[in-house]
């Protein structure tokens, strides 16, 4: 294994990020280029080759000295064969990724989920530093998430596992979800849904500072609803509250079942810190059905940021060579 | 490997049930004894020891021609030290079964959670034959769990995996718990929230058919309920309905995040049939997050029965030499 590295990629409907690993994780140099979409999937797993060809280029390193590509997409993939089953964004359906990618490269490549990829990387160097058994969801436009036990991912039969953004916590109503339900985790507790109702606050009159701040961006982020919460805004605070309440429910409900080591909470919403997660973590308690529960499963802010698609990508690769 | 035999425990409150096992889960014979609570752990655990010397020696088996015993318990267990944590019924607690029933018997000795070595048993030989991702639940007294991931028991860091019963799913409300929450999944969907509810309408004249069974025995069983909504009564299939609403909702929630191929539901209530599984996966595809999971993964009966405990048990001597 000596001289080795590893490729990671992250496949987003914006960009392709990739990086150059050595076998431990630890990322060498990095390279992103914008994903050509439009130009449809030949185009974009063309473009990827190349971006590997340049890496190792640069870095001086022969395709002899790669163990292999790990790649994360956004959708559902048969992790055995490396087929991307559906990837909205990328407008794929039914993409053999492994196959094609391995054509065009001569490397071994491994394709999984990208939330099931960062879950993975914050195991392997992030936050979920050696625990096994580990749960990370990440608040962004949805709520993304990926759930390793034993220290593998969940990928489930279908290549969906994970899922958490769609738990039901209210079966007999909530804000209706991009899903076709309601009442889901993500209506809840993603930056969209503090959005939500932060505006409808501001347009009811019932926060004037979330008002002044609708009124001078004509948009809101879910960083002014958090901004508002934290200078006493009471109605802002609810919003926080309700989003709090819903992710400790949900995180319980998956703790009760699954036991976890730690639940890593990534993405743009974690970044408002202990003013959420103190508020994430009453919640959680309360639903918890032993309470000791509370002290072998610790709740933690991600580490990685964006790096953690990349490292996770890294993982399928050194699972491979470990195994 | 030869002419081997795995002895199965499954070690309730009430009695210690005993299988010797073929290598492939078979029951070649079976033994049942009450269990000695009063008398303490170790009495209890001299008697299993006792057992397994009485059913060698019946089958003419050597002690050399056994490849372990696998044990199950109510209770956590720490599956890596044989040491169950707590079983309430047993009035165990921090108990090292294997160490002491190692020493006993001079035998290979596993022990995990007796409701995940139902699952184990399901999975081995029974409705769940064939899937390496299933759910167990069972529905008796208390709603049990054991959930199997890749292959392996989520024992999870506790030995506490697998607690269905205990998802919150009215996290406003709901009647109260054993656990000390309330709207736990057990105050729907066990015997004893059939019977509650049963009961309620027996008493207060709102069903006449269960008001009659109730004056006949005294009490209530699950059964009686059932009885009354296949007869057409509409206050009994509205508890039906609830009980089969929230199972239904549990269930899509964990098939949302694990996706896997097969939820096995056993226990007394499971014996109502269609009547209830109908309901079920009315409630369970309403809340899958992809409609294609309501294909993907099957609602199933368990088949095994009593017998599920101590083929599961074996079933971790049968993982042990088959790794």
């Amino acid at each position: 294994m000596e001289n080795q590295v590893i490729v990671g990629v992250d496949v987003g409907g914006t960009a392709i990020k990739m990086a150059l690993l050595s076998t431990e994780g630890e990322i060498l140099t990095k390279l992103e280029e914008p994903t050509p979409v439009a130009e449809g999937e030949d185009k974009v797993i063309e473009k990827i080759a190349r971006m590997i060809t340049d890496i190792l280029k640069n870095a001086n390193v022969s395709n002899e000295q790669v163990a292999g590509v790990g790649l994360g997409v956004p959708g559902p993939v048969d992790t055995t064969t490396g087929v991307v089953l559906q990837a909205v964004n990328l407008h794929w359906t039914s993409t053999p990724l492994k196959e094609k990618l391995e054509r065009l490269t001569g490397l071994l490549v491994k394709v999984e989920n990208d939330a099931n990829c960062a879950a993975l990387g914050e195991m392997w160097r992030g936050a979920g530093l050696g625990a096994k058994n580990m749960i990370m969801v990440t608040l962004g436009t949805g709520v993304g998430g990926g759930v390793i036990l034993n220290g593998k991912v969940i990928s489930g039969i279908n290549g969906v596992g994970g899922e958490i953004g769609h738990i039901t916590l209210n079966p007999q109503g909530g804000p209706p979800c991009n899903c076709g339900k309601t009442g889901c985790l993500e209506t809840y507790a993603s930056a969209t849904a503090i959005i939500r109702e932060g505006t409808r606050l501001a347009e009811s009159g019932r926060s004037p500072l979330l008002a002044d701040a609708l009124s001078k961006h004509g948009q809101l982020r879910a960083k002014d609803v958090f901004d508002a919460a934290h200078a006493g805004d009471e109605a802002a605070i609810a919003v926080i509250d309700e989003a709090a309440f819903y992710l400790g429910l949900a995180l319980a409900n998956l703790v009760n079942v699954l036991d976890p080591a730690k639940i890593v909470i990534g993405g743009g919403v974690s970044a408002a810190g202990d003013f959420l997660f103190s508020r994430i973590r009453q919640s959680f308690v309360r639903f918890l059905t032993f309470s000791f529960l509370a002290d072998t499963c610790q709740i933690v802010p991600a580490t990685l940021g964006n790096d953690a698609g990349v490292i996770g990508a890294g993982k399928l690769i050194h699972e491979h060579i470990a195994s």
